[in-house]
């Protein structure tokens, strides 16, 4: 009895702040807050294990708040817990206030970045099984909204979860019923919760999530119960549970009190202890991560010039080199290691390999998870369908997480599997993420020097590989900086530069071998590092050739490749960046079929220098 | 009993085009067709009714293939119907066969491009919700594979099959065990699937794949069950089915037999009767899709030049007032409708609005599925969350769909809800596909007219709105093209000019008169036509301004936007474009100090125009 009524207390407390701040910020969602009072009010009260002083100790327990947008009951938690006076919480949404809108690293209690929904019980099966394989003893919780439970992903990563036994996972779904603009699909029909996680083989405990004593029980048992499957609270809710005129009322969702609103809610709350605290335990053991510390990322594979790799290939020769010697290193597969390659990791270091099977969303959030304890995930697809996973990329940069992609099976050049399977819009899109590192290394000795400049890079990283096999172009120990390219051609009297990148620079090569025996000679530049592109290098070659003009050749869609990395890096009086790029759907064909189909091949360069020497020619004899 | 023979000779002609197609091309996924050759044979002698010599009549069954990589059953199939003579399966996978990898529109007999896997239960529920909603009798039958139900889109598409009653959609699940590269994760744990399936509300059956009996049953009840569920046909199936040395063997998922493999296969299959056709009962009636003819778009909303006016509002009222005039439209939720205003639609019209709830990969592919049978699908959500379905878009551009896209809440100007939902990367991916038309009206006046003008459109369209309200620049009765600008600012001294769009046109304007105080004058255009840009406009305004300069100024990431639009646009020597765009991960708080953060305020515009003035001053002064 005694724990019921601090329990009311401190919900009440937590009710107070959500309503409070959202006031003071004049938008935000306290109804969805109200709901999810009194359920985490008991967890932190009773069973959450942590260490406020230290939110990156591993044997801290994870609360994972995938209904993003209730990050008012968040801070009013964590201040609850006396990581901060709550009185800061009147902050809430302002410019530079750690108290975003939604979750992010700023905050740093949140275990990620949320707000765009589904995307929590996959950062939370993340974290478990780490723990999982790691022998950590800590319980991972996530906070989930009954409209998010729409979203494909939350279904992955209940497959996951149970795929993997992830039986330190407890995930409490907040069944209140309403959805933004209107009612959910089920809404209070709890079976269809309940036989949805039952079938996903979760242990299933139903309760009314204003009943404390249910509340306790529920939780009491999710940490008892012998199996080994993941458990989940499904809680009977009211949004804005508590105050009469907003509670289970539809058209409050998103929704602050007005002044006086608040004031009746306030007086409907009653009497309210405002020094109500969480006196969390803390973990028996402290250990921060450590996996960014100083690591051997060298490579030492062997090529024989006269044969041909896929760079593919070279990057699951060089991960399963580099992982053994990285022990915070994951890889995480979709069911296409046989085609990435990362089954070379998978042959060395098992304990670190992750199947997830066809479901990249819940990969990507899945390392999202890896990385905010220090882990540094590999994540490798095809990479048309890194494209599957985008809003997941998205919120991973948002969560500033140091998760390094690389996409297999890029561009036309694949050939015969047809549109699909081609990742053209790849660079687009992960290029437009600030702080990107885009790689595309086009043969062997780069790609194995790459892989360990993506290993030690922290940040972001996206790395092409390609299908076809391409000739060794580098000498063994020859440097591949982020950021640098390679002249691979170049002499006094060259008319301009053709920059490119990946299976393209084989393109380029052969124009300028076809352009030579018309005494005509070009510069050629590989960019592997696609962005940062190497600004100094190509200025320099558009002050040394006769037209101050780039030509940009790549096995990508026109907008948003390399050539507008490119555009923007040079762009100056007088510069000038001429993109070759596929403009159409591709089709099935041979790799020289569609590169010339595209009008990416050697003889499409030719012309187009041509092409431009010509029109230049003219230009300045008129001038 | 005479059926059973029957099937089986039809079955094994099948299997015979599937080995003998892939087996021509080298390359292909012959395994993943032989497990359902026995089920589609039934399906297609007995049940499907469909008229070859007319694949879009309304009233024709609908056959979606999932499982895109058993591309050669399918071809086999439609060539046993009579579509064309089998013999051209020997073009599979050759530059210019219509016979692709993996189905693509150029086969006129493909619901959708499939080939990115878990789509096709979608497609199929938005043909199936079509039939119900417009009283059309035709049946839906999706084959899907298992390796693909790891893909949470497959489960949204489950909850939208059920919580619309479709039960005119039949899937077929072909349990074949083996995925790419390993056991699927339940390989044959029927108990998995039938349980899923049931949770999620479906008729179940569950068969042996490879009994004629036992499918022919299935298919009969499936048809004649009197309740409101959709079905699921759950078959447990051999890969490789027919052939011992390939049969429920790991190792062969994607890979053709070679010459003398093909042969030994042959031989087991035994006599086969190379005459074998399905006899296709054609539907009663015949008609094609007309809403394709001319359409009247015309609307008719009246602005008070006083006032302001969010565009997101503007599209929901034009929306309304299109759509019902319009009756081939149909508007798609994502319950974001009172945000991105389609309640509007759903007012006037709630016989074509589809409420999809939180699942926006599912809400895509039923697009799409839409669009497959003349309709023309209005999907709207917050611009961030277009992302979640990047690769339902992907794929429905490959489809050559006519689906139009509204995405609301872009950039950092809406302020308080911080970083998660700011589409800031959607024009990098949207614009990047082929052909796409990428629109962004910054107020009234040309956001109705541009609705006009999107639903005018065929093909693909994506337009951007805003969350805050913008005064009203225009007048009633102007016209805007796709592929215009407007030129809101300009004098014969005008020393460079800026291209903005959406909330930074206010910002550009702004600016101009900032420096107009400053006796600088500035051009300042309004690229509400974001893709295709105004080519000549801008050009023209380069020829006639003191610096060869635009300045583009955008609410988006620098990478990708409409900066790198206009630098291909005008690419040329001599001309030269400056991006101002956002290029860090924003925050929460107003509208104005975001812009600022941001750098694309009108201080930060004035602030780089005096840059760029002096830059080339000092330049033309040294030379």
């Amino acid at each position: 009895m005694k724990n019921i009524s601090a329990w009311e207390e401190k919900a009440k407390l937590l009710r107070k702040w959500s309503l409070v701040s959202t006031t003071a910020a004049a938008s935000g969602h306290p109804t969805s807050c109200l709901s999810a009072a009194d359920i985490t009010a008991v967890l932190f009260d009773k069973y959450f294990t942590y260490d406020v002083s230290n939110p990156l100790n591993i044997y801290n327990d994870r609360f994972v708040l995938s209904k993003g947008h209730a990050a008012p009951l968040l801070y009013a938690l964590f201040g609850m817990c006396n990581a901060y006076d709550l009185n800061e919480l009147k902050t809430l949404r302002q410019f530079n206030s750690r108290f975003e809108g939604h979750p992010v690293p700023r905050y740093e209690y949140a275990e990620a970045a949320t707000g765009s929904l589904g995307q929590g019980l996959s950062v939370g099966a993340g974290l478990a099984l780490t723990a999982k394989r790691e022998n950590l003893p800590f319980t991972t919780y996530v906070l989930c909204g009954d409209g998010e439970l729409a979203e494909g992903q939350v279904w992955e990563a209940a497959n996951f979860a149970s795929y993997h036994r992830l039986n330190n996972l407890i995930v409490i779904l907040d069944i209140n019923r309403l959805a933004q603009s209107g009612e959910t699909m089920f809404g209070h029909h709890m079976n269809e919760y309940e036989q949805r996680f039952r079938a996903f083989n979760f242990r299933v405990f139903t309760i009314d999530g204003h009943n404390y004593e249910q509340i306790d029980q529920a939780l009491e048992q999710a940490h008892s119960h012998a199996g080994q499957q993941p458990v989940a609270i499904i809680a009977r809710t009211e949004k804005g549970k508590g105050v009469s005129f907003i509670e289970n009322k539809d058209g409050w969702h998103g929704k602050a009190l007005k002044e006086e609103e608040l004031k009746k809610a306030l007086d409907e709350l009653g009497p309210i202890n405002d020094n109500a605290r969480f006196e969390l335990r803390k973990p028996a053991s402290s250990v921060d991560d450590s996996f960014l510390s100083p690591m051997n990322t060298t490579v030492k594979l062997d090529f024989d010039n006269n044969k041909s790799y896929a760079t593919r290939e070279v990057f699951g020769e060089a991960l399963a080199e580099i992982i053994q010697h990285v022990p915070g290193m994951y890889v995480l597969d979709a069911d296409v290691k046989n085609s990435t390659f990362t089954q070379n990791a998978l042959k060395v270091t098992p304990e670190r390999f992750i199947e997830c099977f066809i479901a990249e969303q819940n990969m990507v959030s899945v390392a999202a998870g890896l990385s905010r304890i220090g882990k540094i995930p590999v994540v490798a697809t095809f990479g048309a369908f890194f494209m599957r996973a985008a809003d997941q990329i998205r919120m991973a940069r948002i969560s500033e997480t140091n998760i390094k992609f690389v996409g297999s099976h890029v561009g036309v050049s694949i050939g015969e599997d047809g549109p699909s399977q081609m990742a053209l819009e790849d660079i687009a899109f992960f290029g437009a993420l600030p702080d990107m590192v885009v790689l595309q290394p086009c043969e062997g000795v780069s790609t194995a020097a790459l892989v360990s400049e993506m290993v030690q890079h922290k940040g972001l990283v996206y790395m092409r590989t390609l299908r076809p096999k391409t000739t060794i172009l580098y000498k063994p120990g020859e440097a591949f900086p982020i950021g640098g390219s390679k002249i691979l051609r170049q002499s006094p009297d060259d008319v301009l530069t053709i920059a490119a990148t990946g299976i393209t620079v084989y393109e380029a090569l052969q124009a300028a071998d076809l352009l030579k025996q018309e005494n005509i000679n070009i510069r050629v530049v590989d960019c592997y590092s696609v962005s940062p592109v190497d600004k100094q290098t190509l200025l320099d070659c558009l002050n040394s050739t006769h037209i101050k003009c780039i030509v940009s050749v790549e096995d990508h869609f026109a907008h948003g490749g390399l050539g507008d990395f490119i555009a923007a890096a040079v762009s100056a009086e007088g510069n000038y960046v001429e993109k070759m790029a596929v403009t159409k759907i591709s089709q099935s064909g041979k790799q020289d079929e569609l590169l010339k189909d595209a009008g990416i091949d050697a003889a499409s360069i030719a012309a187009k220098v041509k092409e431009l020497v010509q029109s230049h020619e003219e230009v300045h004899t008129h001038a």
